[in-house]
């Protein structure tokens, strides 16, 4: 591991409030600020990656259930036509399936639990619907899967705010019936907006696969791949003129993809470390919720 | 050492240039893509130094010249009313002040040998006087002392293009006659412009110090200290009106400060390390000029 060495103004500005915010929290002690990537992602960190060897959405993501690995498991590129394509591929070891799915909603309760995950970057994630959350006999998945988080966080120096609405995979083609055949026992798959101005932007998937000594996460982002803009309660696709308009690379070029990547290299290394020992004092029965 | 884990976009796409542009050149073999940094640097990119351990532009100046080290030898911070500080420490093991002194012209002899000093961040850097690099006779300094450097270069993920005028440390208020009983046997001291538009914008101190294997660099810049705007030859000061303004904050935040910090931790580590071959391949009598 090699410890990450670029740390934007705002994000040391951010880490200071987050250390002071979750004093008094009972799971302050996992608040931890040293973060690292592993050693064989830094090529990766170094160069764009070969677009033919990204997969495109639609029914391409089921090749994430085949056994083995992509030709690119780690990269960022430009897809062209105004699509940004981030893959994302990190280790968590000791660590279950279980752990996973109660982090994504666990997390959502309060914003403190938020910047463990990131304490440089992470400021907010609350879920909408908080009935879903407290309430008693749901499986883990059903308290964020069709919920919607109102989250804030750095992306690299700039202040991202969205609203990420967990979906089922198969809203991405991806054939759910498969994935326990494929050792998938976790997702959390979802649209990605901004919140200012009100549009659908990102496509985000994870999902997780058993590996000899916990799982590992395969994490894809398309960046602008489908636009639509929420006015009214009502959704307007607007891929199209926003693409031949050139809006999504102004807005959504190569450097958010970059950022992208390496902000979720970073947060999903960090999670990893701390995951089985917060999971073990607040999971299940602990009562955490 | 630690390897650099951060890599902007525009800077990847540069390495790639830069790699083509210097196949040919002799020193082509010096161009090595490997960056690091100190592994005792890391706190200093994590968070601002505290400004009080800032030294001011002029007298406090001669403190570089007492033994030992100041309170903060790394670090960068606002200092209020418009004006950021960078201090950054680095080391040149096996190197001596004569290959300092003749790097800081050789390199201003033709851009591809700039992109030496850091392969991933550097266009260009062209001395404007071209007689003083070749005129025999002349001592290193007097080859980039009074002479201006045409510059251009990725200062984070943004490219900067700039005019670095050297000058003698005096008119930093430097004392010039106590420099060497400090141990201090070379420097490059400048006064950097922006070129559009053309403003006097930083001021920069370098200065080398023996120590036990080679020789320390202590650089200090001040961003902002000094806005002079550049017009038809003549130099109006409009440091007060910009200060008040509150437009060298907004051109030249902390944020600027913090990139310049990393950017010279990464250029002058990245030097040291190349130095000692690379003078004794192209150095003095080498025919290298």
């Amino acid at each position: 591991m090699i410890p990450v060495t670029y740390y934007p103004v705002k994000t040391q500005e951010l880490v200071v409030k987050n250390r002071e915010r979750i004093k008094g929290k009972p799971y302050a002690h996992f608040f931890r600020e040293e973060i690292f990537l592993h050693d064989d992602v830094l090529p990766f960190l170094k160069s764009p990656m070969d677009p033919a060897k990204a997969l495109r959405p639609g029914d391409e993501l089921n090749r994430l259930l085949e056994p083995g690995y992509q030709d690119a498991e780690n990269g960022y590129c430009d897809l062209g036509k105004g699509t940004m394509y981030v893959a994302s591929l990190t280790r968590f070891p000791r660590c279950t399936p279980e752990m996973f799915r109660w982090w994504f909603w666990w997390h959502s309760v309060e914003a403190e639990r938020y910047t463990l995950w990131f304490p440089y970057n992470h400021v907010s994630a609350i879920a909408q619907n908080r009935d879903v959350l407290a309430r008693p006999g749901l499986e883990d998945w059903q308290r964020y899967v069709e919920n919607t988080h109102t989250v804030s966080e750095f992306i690299g120096p700039e202040r991202s705010d969205i609203f990420i609405h967990f979906v089922d995979p198969s809203e991405f083609c991806i054939d759910t019936r498969a994935l326990s055949s494929a050792n998938i026992h976790g997702h959390a798959c979802g649209h990605v907006s901004l919140q200012r101005p009100g549009i659908r932007a990102v496509s985000m998937v994870h999902l997780i696969r058993d590996t000899d000594d916990g799982f590992e996460l395969r994490s894809r982002y398309w960046l602008g791949d489908r636009i639509e803009l929420e006015i009214a309660g009502r959704s307007l696709n607007i891929t199209k003129p926003a693409h031949s308009l050139g809006i999504t690379e102004h807005v959504m070029g190569p450097g958010k993809a970059y950022e992208q990547f390496l902000h979720d290299q970073i947060e999903f290394t960090h999670l990893a470390s701390i995951l089985p020992d917060l999971y073990s004092e607040f999971g299940p029965g602990k009562n955490s919720a």
